[in-house]
């Protein structure tokens, strides 16, 4: 049992189609596999497509993500889900964690803690959302992001707590 | 610039076209709009489309949704992105809020925090995100999610904490 | 340089004096050494004596305290400190997770949210917080809280997420 | 029934006995009321007393605390009990968004998530909780907090969402 849509719009778009090689991920450094997404050497992230973002910088303990947000993210009530939102930050976040990892580390998001301090609807054309690490520990990572605008509105903060683990 | 994606998989899917109109909404309590929106008179959220999940149940206090995630919900490490979980948590959670709401009442999600216990991955072929209230205040409200498969195996929790508004 | 307090009230009282054994903690399951602490056979926590609260109860997932908050644990708006709900939910959420641990491993409190739904006075004679077990994972766990009162009002809610220690 | 102390240590100490006066306090802004309870003219949390520590500073969006956590404050692991940070984390993150408001307004605390990125024991001699702003809205206000010992060794995080009041 799906929704009754009458009046639906079709969407046609394309997302990554490789899924990642965990072996050769454990052979890199997190911000040496990350720069790589960003070559497109290893697969980025098919939700990105599919929510309107995409990764824009990495750096040792930092991340951006770039989105802009359409129609197809929205809410029943008009405006940009906080899913999107939450989806972004979590991105960002886990990557600013993963810049930290050396070689053989992986992560897991644990939790992920989401503020919406203002609505985003799609008239924001472009969103940036940074994040950056707070702790690097052996077991747990923590890191914070924002979501902004080019003129620096607030849109919606994060934090993450990650799990760090070493894949056999 | 967007990501370079060597191997795209194309998806074509329909999501809700409708915008809500808020006069209509406002006429009605929570539980009688969302039943509205099962019977297809009110638009549903055109990201639960974009995402794989649609709403299943309303009453009082509690709402379900059903999901279906698939590959275009992925993460770059291979499971179901984490923000996927985020959306319908936040969507059952923030509808179980919005049972609660006499005529005249509207809400907006604050904080939003999830908790994934377990990786999901398309092989979960239809999973249940079930939310209830917690506290119904006259200001704020706050309810709270799990997502399990029909085993009953836990894969996320969450809690929201929404603003109750009186818009005029 | 501490605060100036022109008209301070004294308050006398009494704290678990002794430090936990961390061998011998280790032998015993996490329920076995907790019913050890009921017994007084090992510490309680000192700072439950500060803030008047104590242990009730512990079953496998499930652990409840009582609490009694004075003025002593007043902020400065003149009502019961959030902190006074986040210590007495940490402990019971804690205690919920180290029930279900095994003999020879140990946890630790990495993320702690509190949700505040109505003010705490001294009126409240006695609080009861009831702590359960989410998920019981190998390397994390979660739990959830609820202080009310005996007429079963709801005052605040919690979750936590546990790491869980292997010592050597 | 309260717990058995075998070998307890009995504590004296003074705490604020003075509760706040909402009529003054309305009339001035939030900042011009913190640095008078700075001055001794209005009264401190009596929490900080019972817990060890006091407000350090204030300017607009931001609280600084100073803690200097002992026994008292222990939970029965050994370290300082994770409600410690989450009361002291709570009280500088709640004055910074005090610090933003006009006269005639208040605020109470809806949501507070600690992060615990490192055990805290007595041998910390002097603790700096450090609270900035993030977003002060009409309706809500959120902050996050930080703390740190003096070499600047990060021992927990913080984040809050306060709803901002128009007492009649």
């Amino acid at each position: 049992m799906k929704l009754v849509t009458p009046t639906p719009i079709t969407r046609t778009y394309e997302y990554e189609g490789r899924l990642p090689d965990p072996a050769s991920m454990m052979k890199l450094s997190g911000l040496e596999y990350l720069q790589g997404v960003l070559r497109g050497d290893f697969p980025a992230a098919p939700i990105a497509s599919t929510l309107g973002f995409w990764p824009g910088d990495f750096s040792h303990g930092r991340a951006v993500f770039i989105g802009a947000p359409e129609r197809y993210a929205y809410n029943p009530l008009g405006t940009v889900h906080g899913g999107w939102a939450a989806t972004i930050l979590d991105s960002a976040m886990g990557c600013a964690v993963h810049t930290t990892l050396p070689a053989g580390k992986g992560y897991t998001t644990v939790d992920l803690s989401v503020t919406l301090v203002r609505a985003i609807t799609e008239r924001a054309k472009k969103l940036i959302c940074e994040a950056k690490i707070i702790h690097a520990g052996g077991s747990v990572a923590t890191a914070e992001g924002r979501i902004t605008d080019e003129a620096g509105t607030l849109y919606a903060t994060g934090t993450t707590t990650c799990l760090i683990l070493t894949p056999r």
